[in-house]
């Protein structure tokens, strides 16, 4: 976090004067604001437009109601004006808009440490079929696609996947954890999804429990390095203190972003594909 | 919790088997249940209306989507079945569907540990702008109003609340912390809000932040032990892991759920407001 900027009630200082700043500050990679309101429209669209054009910029507005309006004029006095009219100018300007803090947090994560993805298709494992699941219906809600498997893909997940279990992305792993141990059988299926060519980025889910417990930046530091263009997320469901912290510590050293549960992560890979489609990097 | 219950393919115990043990069971007063899929309709729509009847029964069901059904079909070989019919099927049995893990484990904590409410009025107490206006966003989206301040509720703020300071519902109480301390500001605040009697559950937001460290049992025991059927939540925002579970053990001790955001908090509130209608609690 370079800077943080609180403006309460603007009586010198706006949100379009730290935009500007914030654009041409070379500390700062990604922009986060919270908002109530604009008080000077033209202005702000222009300067929210060139800040776009270099880096992300993530907004959660308040006042999305009509009571909330009102919550917004007792706070701060600003006017938080028509909600639709401030989703036509985010879409225009290229801002990123959330709905909550802890979207706004899950996306600035995800764009201060990936790559903007160069298309919206995810490959996806874990380690419980409740999280392949919940990620295709999380990835249908935010407009990412699951490619299917190609066929050299499935014969090299053939090594530790047992010829009995269906295969297909997103890849349920638990039976080839059991006979090959999380550790080998993980690394050896993100290996497979990142390495075929039409999959643009990763999602890794895990249950806390003692077969998460390996070392991960053994089993995964050297697939992250072989393609620094995909961006990679984790998700976990559940566990201790203990295991949360060991899984984020693990996938920190990785630069990976780390999300209490898959459809946390999809949301913020979703915003990302959004503005890597703003920018140009993804066509269509 | 009392019991966990994973019953996968189903080969011999499904669902409803379990419904209807759980309905009998002394030792569950709350029911949550993953599900992919129904294999006995009818059967489970008769042993869900009984379970409701009698206990809150929270549901997530996966395969959401078509490609989330066919993910289910890939993991357990269930029939996913139309989402619209399974909505219709909760709304009547009265079971409490949810869409996404975090929801079902935030409902489920507000359902053991509160009793059901009276109304769906809020009383909301925040020491940040911010949260007082995420509240009243998130109230309208579920359905909860925020009464507004009785004038004998107002004289009484005023013992802590300076006079400039706008007092509406939800209450900033950041002017009156930094006169009273947060431990009285927040404790008088409270009381005030539980005692105006068309209040019928209550909100508190916290910043984590040093101003938050006091001692929650000391602020909070008595006020709550006088409303007992007054639900209360609290909720947060940011904090480090030394500040969350403080205010976690904190809030624990005295019965109290709390959440990581106050949107969370009020929609694990929703989701009670609407069993309490359903079980007749409350009517219209």
């Amino acid at each position: 976090m370079a800077k943080v900027a609180c403006i309460g009630n603007k009586g010198d200082i706006n949100e379009s004067d730290l935009l500007e700043y914030m654009t041409g500050d070379h500390q700062t990679n990604t922009i986060g604001m919270y908002l109530e309101g604009v008080v000077e429209g033209k202005r702000f669209f222009k300067a929210a437009s060139e800040a776009s054009r270099k880096k992300p910029v993530v907004v959660i507005k308040a006042g999305r109601s009509e009571a909330g309006a009102a919550a917004v004029a007792s706070h701060t006095g600003s006017l938080a004006g028509s909600d639709a009219v401030f989703n036509a100018v985010c879409r225009r300007a290229g801002l990123i808009r959330v709905q909550n803090s802890e979207a706004f947090f899950d996306a600035l994560a995800a764009f201060e440490k990936l790559p903007l993805p160069r298309g919206n298709r995810m490959g996806s494992l874990s380690i419980t079929g409740m999280g392949c699941v919940a990620a295709t219906d999380a990835a249908e809600e935010y407009g990412i696609v699951l490619p299917p498997l190609k066929q050299e893909t499935l014969e090299r997940l053939g090594e530790v996947m047992p010829s009995w279990a269906p295969v297909r992305n997103p890849i349920d792993t638990w039976s080839a954890i059991e006979q090959h141990g999380s550790k080998k059988a993980s690394s050896h299926i993100a290996r497979c999804l990142m390495d075929q060519q039409d999959v643009d980025a990763l999602l890794i889910t895990f249950v806390l429990m003692p077969e998460s417990m390996f070392d991960i930046s053994e089993a995964f530091a050297e697939i992250f390095k072989q393609h620094p263009h995909k961006p990679v997320f984790a998700s976990y469901y559940g566990g201790t203190a203990r295991e949360i912290s060991h899984i984020h510590d693990g996938f920190s050293a990785l630069g990976v972003p780390c999300y209490p549960t898959p459809e946390r992560a999809i949301a913020a890979f979703g915003r990302m594909v959004e503005y890597a489609r703003f920018r140009g990097v993804i066509r269509g």
